[in-house]
C-alpha cells in the first residue's frame, strides 16, 4: 500500500521521500499554533517558549494568526488539519464558538488550549493563567494606597482571562470590606480603541476614577492615548496598572505597574503537554495553572490623595 | 492515477477530498510567510497586510518564526516545502546564507523577498523599503537643530535596511558639508542588548553624542534602558530618533521621532506579487521600493545647545 501511494505520488511530482516517511511514521514532526492576535507582544514570548521546547523534541512549529478576528479561528484549525500537523496549540480569539468546539472534538488530532475554557466533556489539556491572584494583589495595592474609585477596563467576561481578572478585582474589594463602583467597570473589548474610548468616557464623569486598571496589554495603548489627550500625568494625577510586562510598561516614564505571568513558560508547557500525548496516546489530560503576581511601579506606587508635600518619584 | 492515489490514501486514513483537490488543482491555497523575528512588532503589520490581501484571493497564510536565529531560516523554508505551500514570502534573519540562497534557487516554488538582497541571477520578486530617504531626512533634521555629534546604532551592514540607513545617515552629513564622527557609528546587531550596551558606552565617552539614532525598533528598548539607567532625560539632555512607529515610540513621553514606512502595504504587495506569479507563471519578476519618511516629535524637535531660557515642550 505504502509503495502504491509513493509511486503514484512520485509520478505526479510529489516529494516521495517525505510522503513515504509520513506514511511510515504516521507523523510529520510539525505542530500548529493558532495565535489569537500576533499584534499582542505577549504571543511572541508564548510562541518562543513553545518553539524552543518543540525543537528539543525534533518538532517544528507553524503558526496561523487570527489577528483578533474570531471568524478565522475555526478556519485556521481546519487549515492546520489539511496541512497535516500532528497536534495543535490553540489560543482562540473568541471564547470558543460552536464551530471551534466541533474542531476540538475531532478525535484524530491532539490539542492543547491556552487560557480558554474547555468544555469538560472534551479531552483536551489546558495551560491556564491564574489571572485572579495577580489582579487581587494589584487591586489591594490600589485600595491600600487610598483609592476607592478604581476603574477596570477589559474585554468581555466570556473570555477566561477577563473573567478571572474581574473576579480578582471584586474579591480585593470584598476582602477590604468595600464595594467597587459598578459604573467604573467596563468589560467590552480588548482592543486599543475600546481602551481609549472608555478611558475618555470615565475621566469625563462627574466623579472620575482616581486609578485605572487596564485589563489587557493591547488596551493599555488606548488608555495612555486618552490620558495624554486629556493632559493628565500618570503617577501624579492618576494611578495606572496594566496586565503583562511589555516594552511599553517597562520603559514608559513613570514605569507602569503590572500583573505579570511567565508567558515563555506557558508556551513551553503547551508544547510539552502536546508532544507528551503524541508520543504516548494513553497519556492523561494535563492542566497547568501558571501563577501571576503584581509588580508595583511608579505609575501607582504613591499615596492617594497626594498631600502638597508628597513628592513624586519618577523612577 | 488520481483515483489510485486517492483510494490508497483514503485507506490509510488521509483526507481524500483535500488530497484529490490538491492533485487536481495543483495548488493548496496556502502561502508560507517566513518571519525573521515575531518579537518585532513591525511584523504584525506586514503579516496582517499579507494575510488580508491573500484572503481576498482565497489563500490562507501559515507562518514560521525564525525568532532572530539565522540558523532557522533555511530549515523553515524546507518546512514550508514539505507542508506543500504554493509560494513563500521571505523575511530572513540573516543577509542570505548559502543555504537560503540554494532554497531560493528552487525552481519548483515561487518566492517574494522582503527587504533582503536577492542575488541578481535569481528570478525572485522583492519588496524593499527606501530606508535611506527617511534616514537622510532624520539626520538632516538633527544637523539643522544644531547637532554635530550624532550616534547611529544599528545592525550589521550586510543587512539591506541597515546598509540603506547608514547610507542615508552619511549622505545627510555630506549634503551639509560635514563629516560624521566615525567613533559614534556602531553597526553590530539589531538586538535590544546591543542597543543598551552601545548606548551606555557612547554616553560614557569623553565627548558623548548629543543625539542618538536607533536604527531598528527592537534596539530602541535597549537604548532607552541605558538612558534611564544614566538618569538622562530624552528631549532635554539628549535628542533621540528611532525607526518604525510602534506603541513605544508613539506613547513614550516625550514622544519619539521616527522614520516611518507603510509596513501593512509591504505585506499587501508581497502577497499580491506572489499570487500574481502563482496564477500566471509567465508573469514578470516585480520589484517595489516602498517610501519612508521622517516624523519629528518632541524627543528631537528642539534646538541644540539649549539656552537656559529654552523651555521644553513635553507634548
Amino acid at each position: 500500500m505504502e509503495q502504491r501511494v509513493t509511486r503514484a505520488a512520485t509520478e505526479l511530482g510529489y516529494e516521495p521521500h517525505f510522503i513515504a516517511q509520513s506514511l511510515r511514521k504516521g507523523n510529520t514532526g510539525t505542530l500548529g499554533f493558532l495565535v489569537a492576535d500576533m499584534s499582542n507582544p505577549v504571543f511572541a514570548d508564548i510562541v518562543r517558549g513553545a518553539e524552543d521546547f518543540a525543537r528539543t523534541k525534533g518538532y517544528a512549529v507553524m503558526l496561523a494568526n487570527s489577528e483578533g478576528n474570531e471568524g478565522l479561528d475555526a478556519e485556521h484549525l481546519r487549515l492546520f488539519l489539511r496541512r497535516r500537523v500532528d497536534g495543535i496549540i490553540v489560543s482562540t480569539v473568541g471564547s470558543g464558538s460552536e464551530e471551534v468546539g466541533r474542531e476540538l472534538a475531532n478525535p484524530n488530532i491532539r490539542y492543547v488550549v491556552i487560557d480558554r475554557d474547555v468544555p469538560p466533556d472534551l479531552k483536551v489539556s489546558g495551560i491556564m493563567g491564574d489571572h485572579a491572584t495577580g489582579m487581587r494583589e494589584a487591586t489591594m495595592h490600589l485600595i491600600n494606597r487610598g483609592h476607592r474609585s478604581i476603574a477596570l477596563i477589559s474585554g468581555p467576561e466570556s473570555l477566561r482571562p477577563v473573567r478571572e481578572r474581574a473576579r480578582g478585582f471584586r474579591e480585593a474589594f470584598a476582602t477590604a470590606g468595600l464595594k467597587p463602583r459598578k459604573d467604573l467597570i467596563r468589560l467590552g473589548s480588548l482592543r486599543p480603541e475600546y481602551g481609549r474610548d472608555e478611558t475618555a468616557n470615565l475621566l469625563s464623569l462627574a466623579q472620575p476614577p482616581t486609578a485605572i486598571v487596564a485589563g489587557g496589554n493591547r488596551l493599555l495603548a488606548g488608555v495612555l492615548e486618552a490620558i495624554h489627550t486629556l493632559g493628565l500625568e500618570v503617577g501624579r494625577q492618576l494611578a495606572l496598572v496594566s496586565c503583562d510586562d511589555v516594552d511599553l510598561t517597562r520603559l514608559y516614564r513613570p514605569a507602569i505597574s503590572v500583573v505579570v505571568r511567565d508567558t515563555y513558560k506557558m508556551g513551553q508547557l503547551a508544547a510539552d503537554y502536546l508532544i507528551d500525548q503524541l508520543i504516548n496516546p494513553q497519556a492523561p489530560i494535563q492542566n497547568a495553572l501558571v501563577p501571576t503576581r503584581f509588580v508595583a511601579r511608579a505609575s501607582s506606587d504613591f499615596q492617594w490623595p497626594r498631600t502638597s508635600r508628597a513628592e513624586v518619584s519618577r523612577a
